[in-house]
């Protein structure tokens, strides 16, 4: 199976800034084990801090994947267009958030893209990504 | 006359994807109709996934079109950036909607462009760009 | 084809008061033109300032015409009974707005009656009227 | 005993529209029906789709009648004068409504009229005229 | 000069009903009183519960009488029509409210037409439609 | 037919403590009263203060009882789990309040349990129970 | 008759800044033109900035008046300690505003004094004075 | 490791009503499952309709187990005793629901126990809860 | 006299557990120091976690005691049927919170059982047992 | 030990007026039967209806005293000053309300100080200052 | 030019007090810097904790000073009556804030003030009032 | 000291269009008197109308400039992805707008961006910039 991992905004930043919060572990390395995890199957990455790029990287899979696992970051909570998005595409979507975004800032309460993805892991850390593509191979 | 079509988020998929909801026609198709409908004047056409894009589209539009036929998509409820380029632009703007967004999700009520636009169209299918070109067309 | 246009409160005043906001055309002139333009087809009026009298206008219309123009003015924003009588009509309805109801007045923001209409029309001002009647010529 | 069933708007409409939701029956078979089960009583019908003519009509009961069944539809969400009315009157008024107006847009939970009503009947759909009157004709 | 009474619903029933709220006083009485207060000055009344036709006598004040004491009663909170009546007119309209609408339910905070007229008095009783033809005649 | 009446928190204090409120007449009495009613059918009686243990009465009347008279009392306005205890059940439950909850408290104005029953009766007092029970057994 | 007019913030600004507002009237001015209309009677004036100081002086009218025209200014909107002083007085307080507050900035809409005030009047300008004391003079 | 899931209301009528929604699975067949999957770690299960039932067993599990799966139901939305139980843990608890409770009704949004949560999944049905403790078996 | 001190859910932890938070004392230890400054009055507890269990509590006391000491905890922000309870008792029930509830989560600052007690003491920490029970001895 | 009493706005009328509401003491005569209880402690009072005075009363006690009580009156629900105030302060400050501001208006639900005071007595009467002393004398 | 700084309730506790959270300087020693930094100008001070006594220093200075610098520290976010103030004054105010208020409690995101001032500076410390008068001295 | 200026959306008209709003000064024009005040310094020019352009710039900008000032326009009140691009920078952010953002739409009043910068400059025009830099270059 082709997963594609698809990450939003600053999260290029992990493991090289503020390594108190988000740890020391670059995510190209996490996907390295991610892809040791499940070797047979292809892990792909895309990341992007525009969210007109997520928007053409996720209508791109639709048809060269089956399945993504996706990271909207601060876009969860403001983009319609994402959430348009999802809901256009054929291939289950699974939305992963690195920390519990439940009890920060109520504006961080909502999220417009989860009611589209087929379902929603929240504060698992980078362990949350294995968990979802784990569930998007299982899936029937 | 010179018209811009400036279509947002997701609109490509048009025809080519959920025909049981946007039907079977591509935009580019129904483009030719329109162009055949107003012939002697240019029906141009835009489209990006990148709301800064639709932006630079608009402000360039600005002085080399006579009129603009906007459907933001999802970035109608969301961008105050858009609301901002709209209220500059000299020449008029109508906003189009493909379907009828009232009685859909809460957020879809509040269109943040619809202030600023010469009027809008909401719900008449792809008619609707033909129902606002001829309105440009005629306004004194 | 049969159009019945059904226009709501105060709209008996457009022409013959505050012409610098409301221009300086009666209705019954504009009424004129548009049978001019749509000559072949029956274009019928009916105004009223009474809430009820618009449904019972909207009900009688349901069987003898084949569309309605409705412009339901202040109801538009308050009348949950419209709404209903618009929902259960089996011909289309269109709704148009003279001015932008966006950017007013909050309270005019919301319109009860649009979710039960084919389509909606807002800021193109007398000249919504003919668009309207346009496209349920066209509607298949 | 005196009893007037006041229907408001779109009610009449009853049986011979939209049968699948609204059912098959016409209101003046279900009151034939009524009036065969509380043989010995008055029961009397008035419909409009107008508020003043229904607040005309509450007034008038209110000296002529001993209880009114009051389905305000559509103004049940709106109608602070008909709440007035009501308040108004020594003669107990019990609010129906046929479908159970619960879990439907948020504008329908709030029943403005409820309040000053000797009591409220909610989806028992023809039948809830019956449960009323039956509750009138032992009310102490 | 000519000044016009408009009362909204309910407010045929002053005096003949719930003496304990408002009184043992006809409007009609009161009324008397007033024009012999204001003898010289033609001091008409219009009464109707038909939120459409209290319109109908607003726009017939327009051109007949110099002045408008309006009292909107439930209509006050619900009604953009009255207000829209209200804001074309060209004498000025003075809203009365009888009794003190602070205080009691949240929804009569609102006062919908307020805006649009010359000023508002509330909570003096019928007195309040002394000091409201007693200010439109000394209006400069 | 077998028909189970719900009651919960606080109503097993009826009749026996603030009659000035609630009568002098214990909700057993009452029952003694409803089973003369509707002789040849079977009238249950279940009263818990424990919101759990209205559930699982409510899952085991499913099978064993042709429909259910619920009065939830206080968890009617804060109760998820018993909404989608109703909503899973496949006999039809109305909904009895004894007094009317509109017009009180604005947390009582929301009921989030009938949504998700057949119909509700509010401000009959006991003879709500009767009403209800009437209504299924005629129930189609 | 004794009646003490208290002005709150800013109002002692009247008449000598920003006249094309305020007029060019002071309001020690129009108050000897007040004690001219009223005649045989004793209009008193205090003006304060600070809302304590007015507090002061509602409290020592209760005693030594008949009656008070007050207008708090800005404090009417954010003041539940002068709401409390006016609760406790035993003489009667009317509200006046200078301008319809009403359709200004929305924390304008709402008056925390109002409701224990005998009335208001708002919009009349400095009429408003005239007619309050008027009112208090006539007061059975 | 020793693993409790504890599961809320009406979660004991899976498998065995509305399959059409919930599956035929029963849960302790699932469990089973999870036992031969997780072979070498003692999975125990608990539930209860009954909120307090549910703080007695995780308060009871805190000492006796190194983590725990809770699927609180309908009382993830309205307990804050549940909230203040699982912030007292010193066990990690994973929330799990096994639809997608985003895009129902409007107060399924918010989880009251999330925030205490060591992570939440949703939507991945009883994949769900072999997710969850494949996490917590992992965690360091 | 006799005192029932009521205390809900998660409070049976009090000194066992986050002693850096609630202390290192048990509440039973408290209670022991309760009994000693009030000798000469029977001062008796009651704990559960179960909000129906307190309600039965609550009920039996009112014929049994002279006073309550009543602290919710995570029930009196959402428990309508307490409430209710409460209401219904003839006698004195104090509410106490050991933390100060203000200025935490926002749904921390209601109480809806707070209307209904004699009086509420919060921050103090378990000293507001011992002023609530020194209230209750002294009450006229 | 030092404490000051310090009272807010319409707290001076306290005995003197309205005593079926405030009962028949005055303040005054309260502190002598304070003082009596606390023989040995310096018992202060403050009272004004300036809220900076109040501010100055805190800050000049916050070297004087070792504790004060603090009645905001109707400041308790405005003043982000006070809050602000009491928040700078070293010593402790308890806030008192003679009566139970809970189920009043709604926006006497929030108290702005509250948060920032060391604990909250609300309902007890005048025996709430008392209390307040009591533990402030034996707090550690 | 002469400037007035205008200081609101509890800054004149700066340098005194909590100096952790203000600093260790007093606001009186900064205006010697500003002073020494604005050499050839005048620099004058205003400091009260009483809103209306702020509204009498802003008053004055409309007509002796060229600008304002404006704290209002708590009443930035309640007091109307400041609003009014600063929005009648014909020589401009600049509103500081010391610390960021953006990101603190929810009511301290409104400024009631900043509407009518001519800029807002916030988070700089004190060297926002530096940077205030900078603008004010070159402001056109 | 290096320090970047980041324009976002349309701020690229300044000067060019609507120069009875903007004024008629390009921002490069602007940039050149800015960078003659901080003579010594380097001040770089970054603008786009992309979100997420301005996002990489502001990322690049925090390892190679010792400050940024960041005027976000549009995207001010809506993107949560740069509040959480400018929170996890180690380098100072001011945030300018030129106009005054308050008393505007009511969207405009929060800025999303805010909280996480050093401070903020509203309503200084382009003198705002100056005021920023001139920060920037003593702050400690």
């Amino acid at each position: 199976m082709r997963i594609l991992i698809v990450n939003g905004p600053n999260l290029n930043l992990l493991g090289t800034r503020e390594p108190h919060i988000y740890g020391t572990r670059r995510f190209e390395d996490h996907l390295e084990e991610l892809r040791t995890v499940f070797a047979g199957h292809t892990i792909g990455l895309y990341q992007s801090n525009v969210e007109g790029e997520l928007i053409n990287a996720l209508q791109a899979a639709d048809g060269s994947h089956q399945g993504v696992v996706f990271n909207g970051a601060g876009f969860t909570h403001t983009s319609v267009a994402l959430r348009d998005t999802i809901a256009a595409m054929r291939i289950p979507v699974v939305e992963v958030h690195i920390s519990n975004i439940h009890g920060r800032e109520e504006f961080r309460e909502r999220s417009l893209t989860a009611a589209k993805c087929a379902g929603v892991l929240t504060g698992f850390g980078l362990d949350g990504y294995r968990l979802a593509i784990d569930h998007l191979l299982r899936r029937p």
